[in-house]
């Protein structure tokens, strides 16, 4: 039954594993992000090493990765006697926390009021500008953006315009959607394919090794697109079905306690 | 009787001419797409000088005039003994005919349905330029045009949007309605103000003196601004105000028919 065990979870870290595009700091990120986000988690090295060795990533990988998150401010570090701890520091719990609403939603609204802003071309300080970095807008070019929901306050500067329909043109679609984003999508929407029937006995640090890189690969793509109308989706975008894999998976990998992800040696 | 009303047609000639920005062939212009626009409409040289010598321009600077009306294709003369004639051509006359309604509109209807273009910016060919050509289209910026009514056919290269609200920003109201434009409507209402009180026996040349003066004026400004929801004037516009004391003064001067303005010697 192990044997069986083992072997999905072998073919299924090949199939979702993502070997010449890892960043291991931000799988780490993506780890305590999933498994280890609250005032108190920790996990202890060579819990981190058992968790993601699997992927292919060396201890002196990790090493490197961890020296490069506390300096960054992400993790702090304790040693608990021969041992070392890490933990998300507040600032890299607030970055967590503000990313997972929108990775683990499941069925997102898609706003049905939208509204444009137009700059003036050529005038020195852009309104826009603010606008973008403040509020959610999805940028048209250098002097328009598209926002969801009523014209905001402090738009004086700006045409702004209540639309009631919108037709997204291909180099619209192209800039929000752009291709190595959707062959993204498409490769893992693919790649999920081949975890189906997920075993029912898969220790503790193999359902964290999966969760890890099924949220990592998730991840890179769910932050990088705002939820829009089916009319601005290039014709082979898969979003819908990403994501309905996405859950369908992480449902059968329910989170490990932590406490169930101690430094136990392997059996 | 005949005095006063020299005295009221004098002081309304100085109200309303504009001696520093006077275009002769333009004021010639606006003559003929006034009162000889028809088929078969012509004007005699010394009626054209007896019309147009009061508001100051010299029979020399009208010869020139109409021979470069001439070259440039609006009128055509012909000998008639030991007198010229003058009409429109063809082209002249489809020129004048396409403004003519803007022009005499008394209540224009402001459209209520709006769009917007949206062009892709550092794209080679503009979609959008062949909109404004094509099209009445305002333009926002070099990749933004606004227009009235649906969004029309062949755009899947522009980002199209229905606008179900509008707000102007005042560097807009500035774009469509540039001061120079304010001033000269504002300085035709006001000229206009000097002319209450038609006098009942003007003569057939003092009229289409008057009418000329008056419908050049107002040419040049109603022509230069499309017919806008009020949120899109600055707040200095006069537009209604400047329309409707237009065509209060035209009601008093009805159009002389052209046999009346013969080269009957002067009385």
């Amino acid at each position: 039954m192990t044997g069986i065990n083992d072997t999905w979870f072998d073919n299924s870290i090949a199939a979702l594993g993502d070997p010449q595009n890892q960043r291991v700091w931000s799988v780490i990120v993506s780890l305590f992000g999933d498994m280890a986000q609250a005032t108190g988690d920790r996990i202890g090295g060579s819990t981190l090493t058992r968790i993601i060795g699997p992927i292919g990533i060396k201890p002196e990988a990790i090493r490197v990765a961890l020296h490069r998150l506390r300096k960054d401010g992400w993790i702090e570090s304790a040693r608990i006697g021969r041992t070392s701890v890490h933990f998300l520091t507040d600032f890299g719990r607030e970055q967590s926390a503000a990313v997972t609403p929108r990775i683990y939603c499941r069925t997102p609204e898609i706003p049905t009021d939208w509204h444009v802003l137009i700059d003036e071309e050529g005038a020195g300080h852009s309104t826009l500008d603010e606008m973008l970095l403040a509020h959610s807008y999805i940028s048209i070019g250098r002097h328009s953006a598209l926002g969801a929901g009523p014209i905001p306050a402090n738009c004086e500067d700006l045409l702004s315009l209540r639309v009631s329909a919108i037709n997204a043109p291909d180099w619209l679609k192209t800039r929000i959607f752009p291709r190595d984003l959707v062959q993204s999508c498409q490769s893992l929407t693919r790649d999920l394919e081949h975890l189906s029937d997920v075993p029912k006995h898969l220790s503790p640090f193999q359902i964290a090794t999966l969760r890890t890189l099924v949220v990592h690969r998730w991840r890179r793509v769910v932050l990088r697109y705002p939820d829009l109308p089916d009319g601005f989706h290039p014709q082979d975008w898969p979003g819908i079905a990403c994501r309905t894999r996405v859950f369908d998976l992480l449902d059968h990998l329910p989170r490990p306690n932590l406490a169930a992800l101690t430094d136990d040696p392997e059996p």
